[in-house]
């Protein structure tokens, strides 16, 4: 079961009413936040999920409505008593940006793994997921992120009494490990069946909409993309600041087909973001315009059954 | 008149109903923030007040929560089209600070001033008020501030006359100018009677009750003062993290005699400050436990009439 919460929703500065765009995920205890602009923390406990288990942040970018909230979190994870490190994700530039930010969050009883990510894309394995980080297209060095909760085979006693696995390997095979052992060598592979399908959350903001963003929410359980600007006739101001209006936002996900979009990051002059929706909509029928919170439980897909 | 609003009154952290302690205070069109923590500036539009006339920021001391707000806050005062300079004042460290959190708001339209605190008090002049810091016993250099809005006498016809100063020059002296004028040296006293009772606010977190804060508040129409701790036996945890606890704080009062004091900067354990409001108003009976948006217009003496 992979827990997917929406903290805020909003672009440029946050609103009485609305925070900032930020995302959290949790699988198995463990968290995965991505973005963390003024104010996230609060959107953390307005959902009264716990800071001690916050293991990964990513940054979409170094926009200050993505990463001001990263010392006032740091802090309130170091009060939460957590001892294990934090890994810390972000474009090339991260390093520069967290020690500056970390000036008046210097003393912390964790220790912080940097990643920055190289490259168009990488993959990157935390918190027991696989996360996929894809460049796209704003006015500074920008990323996507894809986190997969990829789900192996269901274990084949066939298969295994066929590769001839003793019995007392099983255990462990199926957890993963690749074992040496009485001079053969044995992999999950070997009493597992195929790959089943796994979860898939897309999230991006801000870019313009580029053929990166479509690829990499193909398919996805959802996709949660920016609608800076829902208004017609905002595609100018969309294209002059790099930002995306609803319709290309829905453009995309007609093009990757996700179970369902999720519009977030909207421009601060926007009250009521599920006005312009059908605009939206007519493009692609599934979509919502998320507001603060919004949340959903995604579930392996036999779970559901 | 003296616009105060405590825009936001927690310590530590910002919680979903409570955002972390900052005041802001207007004058004649001229805006004076103490502290700004993480959202201090959703507190600012919450409260309705523009971003473009914040004059002068001052911060007690560096710890985030009273500091992390403020690349979200000057890029939402360059996002009000400001482009008259800013004053920020603060404790010696100042200039790392601020430079380091402009990392993520590099560009603004507008030039900062800054200006360290040197010594144990400093007088400062800005936004039409005379700003009075005084240091203050926390676990890091912290200062309070007294707000003075100084009144001068009334115009007097017949010292003017005594004085033999022309008419001419009686506007200007009145507005506080000294003239060279046919060989004589013209002061605005020479046409006015004594001063008159200007407004006063003291604004004190997070330090030991010393008498520094006390001499500072003396007589104020407001003493703003934190409480971090209200329960009873909350003096030792007060002393170990160098905060005041209600009672300390109603001591200080007592001393200073204030018209009134406003408790805030409560800890994030402390769901309802005014439930231990009591053991301050036994000291000091004129005290509030102010919460988010507390507010009050201060009005000369004779205006009230």
């Amino acid at each position: 079961m992979l827990d997917i919460c929406l903290l805020g929703t909003g672009g440029m500065m946050p609103l009485p009413y609305r925070r900032l765009t930020a995302l959290m995920l949790r699988l198995n205890g463990k968290g995965i936040l991505i973005d963390c602009g003024e104010g996230t923390q609060v959107g953390i406990r307005a959902k009264g999920w716990s800071f001690h288990d916050i293991d990964v942040i990513c940054f979409t970018h170094f926009h200050a409505d993505h990463v001001s909230g990263l010392p006032g979190l740091l802090l309130s994870i170091g009060n939460s008593e957590r001892t294990e490190p934090v890994t810390i994700i972000g474009p090339k530039g991260l390093e520069r940006v967290v020690r500056a930010l970390r000036t008046i969050a210097p003393e912390l009883p964790f220790d912080i793994e940097l990643k920055e990510i190289e490259g168009n894309t990488q993959t990157i394995h935390e918190a027991g997921c696989r996360i996929e980080c894809f460049r796209v297209d704003h006015n500074v060095l920008c990323y996507g992120y894809t986190v997969n909760v990829d789900r192996q085979g269901k274990f084949d006693p066939e298969k295994a009494a066929a590769n001839d696995v003793p019995m007392r390997l099983w255990s462990r095979l199926q957890k993963g490990a690749e074992i040496d052992h009485e001079g053969r060598h044995f992999t999950p592979d070997m009493i597992l069946g195929p790959g089943r399908k796994g979860l898939k959350v897309t999230y991006c903001t801000d870019s313009r909409p580029v053929k990166a963003i479509s690829e990499a929410a193909k398919d996805a359980d959802l996709f949660i993309c920016e609608g800076m600007y829902g208004e017609p006739g905002s595609e100018g101001r969309a294209r002059e600041h790099k930002h995306m209006c609803y319709a290309e936002a829905a453009r995309l996900a007609a093009e990757a087909h996700p179970r369902e979009m999720w519009l977030t990051h909207y421009s601060p002059a926007t009250a009521k973001p599920e006005e312009f929706i059908d605009v939206a909509r007519e493009i692609f029928p599934n979509t919502y315009a998320a507001r603060d919170l919004r949340s959903v439980t995604l579930k392996f897909e036999d779970d559901e059954q």
